[in-house]
């Protein structure tokens, strides 16, 4: 399990949230080539990440997601037997590696973070999301819909034949962050939201603010609720 | 065929909606992420819009739109038997899943539909087509030629040996929305313009305006004939 | 030769220049939507006239361009037999094809066309190409060497097993016009810019001026040069 | 070892560096007609790039890059036999072909290259990169990270059954530059960087700077290394 579940999900949600983080880094932190890109850049930037990930854990089947590991559990996945313990070893991968990716991140801008012309929400908001409206039982809303779509259509491209692999979920991942990101910057993923909150918590950063715990519970349980829902729908229409 | 046609047609044609009046939404509404994302993030968020749609309604063929239900009853398809009745049941499915995607676009985004600095047009503009130039003769044309494309090409993709599968109609939608979009806006669609114009009138939304009936007839009339004429000329030119 | 070339090639280049005019129509003219949406989108737009033209002309080969079937001339393809004949036929169905193509342009965009606020070298600039800064001895070169990219290229794919067909087309368009689209706005196809350019002299728009005759010969004659290249270069890598 | 590693090697390095300094000086130089194209447009332009060279170069492999070439030989591949002169010969190749390649690109841009309005600075970035903030240390630390993830992910393709070829590797570099570009403006190949560095030294271009030979070696150091890091990690994973 630790060759064939651990390392391949540990390495694959890194090299998602490192390059997740770091096209939100390019956008917004100072002094950057990337500096004022636009959030279609952000978009693709996260779906491009994701692409990477999933290549980097094919042995794992690339969850690199704990909504995406729920989803499927209550799809009717048994995840190949020893369900409950495969369940929590994906998530503990995928915490893990949500962390390293951040810290990566952060090596990779360090000169950029420490400049005094990003202000501390915007630095926070290179590692982990935040709401343009902060209420946070529309914030949940809206993140329950945005999970749903994701694990409900990833399901869904099981029983279509194409050869497009990893290159559908990039796009459904550009797609749901166009469509329904604006609200609270589609997070559809606690790993890759808390990971992330944890290193900024961590990493010496000049000029940092908060880490906004009090808004952290809301990309944890949206997207565990929506990958359920997600996951039954796609149970209950047969997709499975 | 519940579950053959309507249930997956429905449901295809509700995430299609949602994502596509979300991109819309993201773009224009105030304190979104992406507000002021510009009209590529449109188009590329209506394209994986049909992308994600396509593959929830695999198992209906995935018209998820009455001209192209049309278009292939023009080019000679019989949907199978049972004709007339099946058109029907498409067509219903489709209504009533864009008018449920737009609801839902609606609870995505709901509290960036009550802010004030929105103004009522760009609220309705979410939601249904509206044109730059008013001019229903010269609207309807834009709309037959886009609709024309969609529906020639579509059925000309059956004939090449790719593997793309729902990216190729995604791409296409992408591309008609650059290239044709500008006028009115690409309905090319009557269920996406007609379901989510009904949502606009039932929801509530502060400050919002009147639901411009005036012009829905265009994106019902336009599409349809731009259907019905791309799927004959696919058949002259033998793509069937 | 009539259904299997000189009909799916005249409609390809039809779709082809439709789209691929309309989507600078969209960016240049006012109160479109699109209106100034930018070079990418641009970029994108002409890539994505190319998928479509190539889908509907798949019965032909899809060359779409005078440049591909000199190209492919040079590089040792007899086009089936009748060479002579059947490249004038290609010639002639691309020209005729482009011409539609930028009228049906017009008729969709009719009422933009005529607002006054857009200047007459933009609306020549919807259909025909111009150069950044007037110079006939570089901007051939800067034809040639696209022309040459997108000929060398697209017989290279011949010999690389994919499964993408018409997409890798676009893309490398997307790539070209991205990459050496700056100074001549990449006609790389003397149809996609001769018939346009009889359209804009022909049509009937409001504040319309000259149609730039002292540079047409210059997006034929680099183009013409570039595929021949082109073709020449591929068949000396024995990419044939 | 001409046909089949130096000379495809040469013509897609040529091609990929022609494309890919083509695009920065379309957004970057004046008069063009992507001026002010924004990052994602260099990002998208860079990818398509590899892309083309990867097609024009499939008889080699299409390393295109020492980098890659480095990081197959720490992984453990022999490239064929006679490991120590093909490396040589590949790497020769590529940076020749680098040179090639800008050259070609100046002669597209030419006289916009002559233009006083564009800064010195900015007529270097359209041939080698440079950091946005300077500090070698760790501008070599982002280089490293961002070519482990390009050639970890590259041999991970190799395990993933889908027939998405050259696009996967286009993709990757698209995601690379949006994400991890910001700070060094993603060299992540010595050949790409060097070659044009030094057709920048000969070229005759008015108003043009120095070469920026003191930060020559962080694009060429840092590269390797992290090639080399990422071979030994794919090694390590059993992607080979």
């Amino acid at each position: 399990m630790l060759t064939g579940v651990f390392l391949p999900e540990l390495l694959g949600t890194a090299v998602l949230t490192l390059l997740g983080c770091g096209v939100v880094a390019n956008v917004l932190l100072a002094k950057t080539g990337g500096f004022g890109g636009g959030t279609l850049m952000i978009n693709f930037g996260w779906g491009l990440a994701v692409f990477a990930g999933v290549y980097v854990a094919y042995k794992s089947g690339a969850h690199l997601n704990p909504a995406v590991t729920i989803g499927l559990l209550a799809s009717g996945n048994d995840l190949g037997g020893d369900t409950a313990v495969k369940a929590v070893v994906y998530i503990v991968a995928q915490l893990l590696g949500a962390f390293i990716g951040a810290v990566l991140c952060w090596a990779a801008y360090r000169n950029h973070y420490d400049e005094p012309e990003t202000s501390a929400a915007d630095k926070l908001g290179t590692f982990s999301t935040a709401p343009g409206i902060r209420s946070y039982g529309w914030n949940v809303v809206t993140e329950i819909i945005a999970t749903f779509v994701l694990v409900f259509v990833i399901i869904a491209f099981g029983k279509t034949p194409t050869q497009l692999g990893p290159l559908a979920v990039a796009l459904l991942v550009v797609g749901i962050g166009a469509s329904l990101g604006g609200p609270t910057g589609y997070a559809i993923n606690p790993a890759r939201d808390l990971g992330p909150r944890l290193a900024h918590a961590i990493l010496p950063i000049k000029g940092k603010g908060g880490n906004d715990w009090g808004y952290a519970w809301v990309p944890i349980v949206g997207p565990i609720i929506g990958g359920a829902l997600g996951g039954l729908a796609a149970h209950a229409m047969q997709y499975v």
